[in-house]
């Protein structure tokens, strides 16, 4: 391996446990590096990072993996994955469905991998990373003897690092119907055409502490997408639920999960444009919304619109919450931090008029943990909040 | 009722939902006001703020309680205990133990009430409320009938307010020993001389958060009071559980519910200072660490040597932990923010030499909720961080 060369500058963050160097903390030339070359880190102190890839093209010029005896080989990832998959058995223990690898969470920077009962499908967003695509299915074969791996390689990031868009098969066959064990549902997962990798895992938790809200409730699911939230309110007793995307695929596998478990007569669904449906839907007419919206911000530039758009739903959301009802209010924004999102929060009950108690605020589920040190791993605000 | 004029420029504030008026916001002559007296609250801009009550005396000159017809009767009192109670209901059926009024977020500034099964422990900590007392007490019993009514009103930011440091029998006779049913346990409170009015029960839904976490493992819980976290990990099934506190009284309490819940095989108590008990300990000794510490910063000029105090015993609590093990960390300081609560961890994490997962960010319990437009009844952190 070849050594990069960083500067002080980036040691304190490193110290604290940060796994990136960007572009212009770093000393050596880039152009010494190919796209993904892994390499022993070095500060100009002399002191030691052990090893990461770098990416000369890319604002994050190199991903710290792991110490200097680090070597990508089978048996590393091997390693990672059985102390990944561990971690989740211990959190969620007997379940098969969830997030086995996040990332630099889990030591794996580039590479997402969730597990959908029998199937895998990892998503590799790294010039580092996906040269170990074939060693990563390898050894998910060896240690969980997948029926299939799938690679959803088809995420914008990827083009970032200079990466083709694309879906692949990697091994075995996909079950179908692909039905899994979740919130103690039947759900169906489609790991070809799903948003993300199938579904969205990281409002497990979260889901699963709406039950005690919504029992006898009448609940409005916004930006329901395939209706788990829905779903779940059902499950736990509410008296009706209407789910609204403006997807008419999404609403089609949202009316056949809430039929194949046995919830369609307290479960239906609309395909209607979220704001649309808002601004035609009276006053205080639900006991308790869920607005779980795509990322608004999807970049630093765009926070500003963003912020108006959270700021408009919400408002829009309060003012068709009876009072006393519970909004649960998400954002999966990352440059929306927490500080930001909760005082965008304040503004919208002040536009509506209302009054806003925190009950709970939340964030993404055990499986998907936080590097502390580094904030670009925390992403989703959830907050339960009482509206009067 | 007098009027209180307050000055444009806190008008944005209690627009938002913030609920107190300071000195400096006051444009009548605060010495027109007896300390604790009701008033009509208006702007100099003409707008109605509704019914608060004045201390000249204080740095929060008036505290906002209600609309414009809101007086303090025994009827007003009993509509606030009712929406309050029904609110804990719903959060928490069929429980008899639980803050049942919490301040400003219960629409009842300066008064905190505790529900122990049939006794009832309320808190009142502004001249404003002071001489509601009675009406308080009366509404409860109405309401609930209660075995005792007691007044813990020996809480120092009484003093702030000119009121008496006292504790008083309102009605009845409390139980004795007063048995509570909390996380499928019996725990033995005393309200006379316990901390706060009796138990800590703002960490009620983290301790519960803690049970998937301690399945055979040897636990350590540091500030452990009267052993609750102790006695939830010996439920939830760690192997061992050692509680360390520097009351005796505490321990002797922790000893005798471990007794009581036939947990004593698994659960040992140690009375110890905290920090001298972690000089003493070796490295890498468990795999859970619970650490509640008193509130090192009880004001903003200690907040400086509160972080050192917190740096410290965080760091040494994450060298005596195993590699991968939980450390349960929490601050009940106001002062001390979300976020400086945050780095502090970072770099107690970094002086340790060890790199922190956050699993979950929790705050305090539902039945304590915050005003979102207030941050000052916000004030518990409690972070579940992986230490390796």
């Amino acid at each position: 391996m070849q050594t990069l060369v960083v500067k002080r500058s980036c040691e304190r963050r490193l110290l604290q446990g940060h796994r990136w160097v960007f572009s212009n903390e770093v000393e050596s030339p880039l152009k010494m590096f190919a796209p993904g070359e892994w390499v022993q880190v070095v500060s100009t102190s002399g002191r030691r990072w052990g090893t990461g890839y770098v990416n000369p093209h890319s604002l994050i010029a190199c991903r710290l993996v792991g110490s200097q005896n680090t070597e990508p080989t089978l048996e590393f990832f091997e390693q990672r994955l059985r102390e990944a998959l561990a971690f989740r058995e211990r959190l969620y223990p007997g379940e098969r469905t969830y997030r086995a690898v996040y990332g630099e969470s889990d030591g794996l920077p580039g590479l997402v991998l969730d597990r959908y009962d029998s199937a895998w499908v990892m998503q590799i967003t790294t010039a580092g990373m996906a040269p170990m695509t074939s060693k990563i299915c390898e050894a998910l074969v060896r240690l969980f003897n997948p029926a299939a791996v799938v690679a959803r390689n088809d995420v914008s990031a990827r083009a970032l690092e200079g990466l083709p868009l694309e879906k692949q098969l990697l091994h075995g066959t996909v079950p179908e119907p692909l039905l899994v064990d979740l919130h103690g549902l039947k759900v169906r997962v489609d790991i070809w055409e799903g948003q993300k990798t199938g579904l969205f895992l990281d409002q497990r938790d979260n889901r699963e502490a709406l039950r005690r809200h919504v029992v006898g409730a009448e609940v409005l699911d916004l930006f329901c997408y395939q209706g788990l939230w829905s779903l779940v309110a059902a499950r736990a007793g509410a008296a009706r639920v209407l789910g609204v995307d403006a997807s008419r695929e999404a609403v089609r596998r949202a009316e056949a999960d809430a039929q194949a478990n046995g919830l369609k007569d307290r479960c239906a669904f609309q395909v209607q444009d979220v704001l649309q449906f808002l601004k035609r839907t009276p006053r205080e007419s639900y006991d308790v919304i869920i607005m779980d919206p795509p990322a608004l911000a999807k970049t630093k530039s765009a926070l500003p619109n963003a912020l108006k758009g959270y700021t408009d739903l919400n408002r829009r959301a309060m003012l068709v919450l009876r009072r006393g009802g519970l909004l649960v209010t998400c954002s999966c924004s990352y440059h929306l931090g927490e500080e930001a999102f909760y005082k965008m929060l304040v503004r919208a009950g002040q536009a509506a008029g209302r009054s806003l108690r925190l009950l709970e605020a939340r964030g993404q589920a055990l499986d998907h943990p936080a590097l502390l040190a580094m904030p670009e791993t925390r992403y989703l605000k959830c907050a339960f909040l009482e509206v009067r």
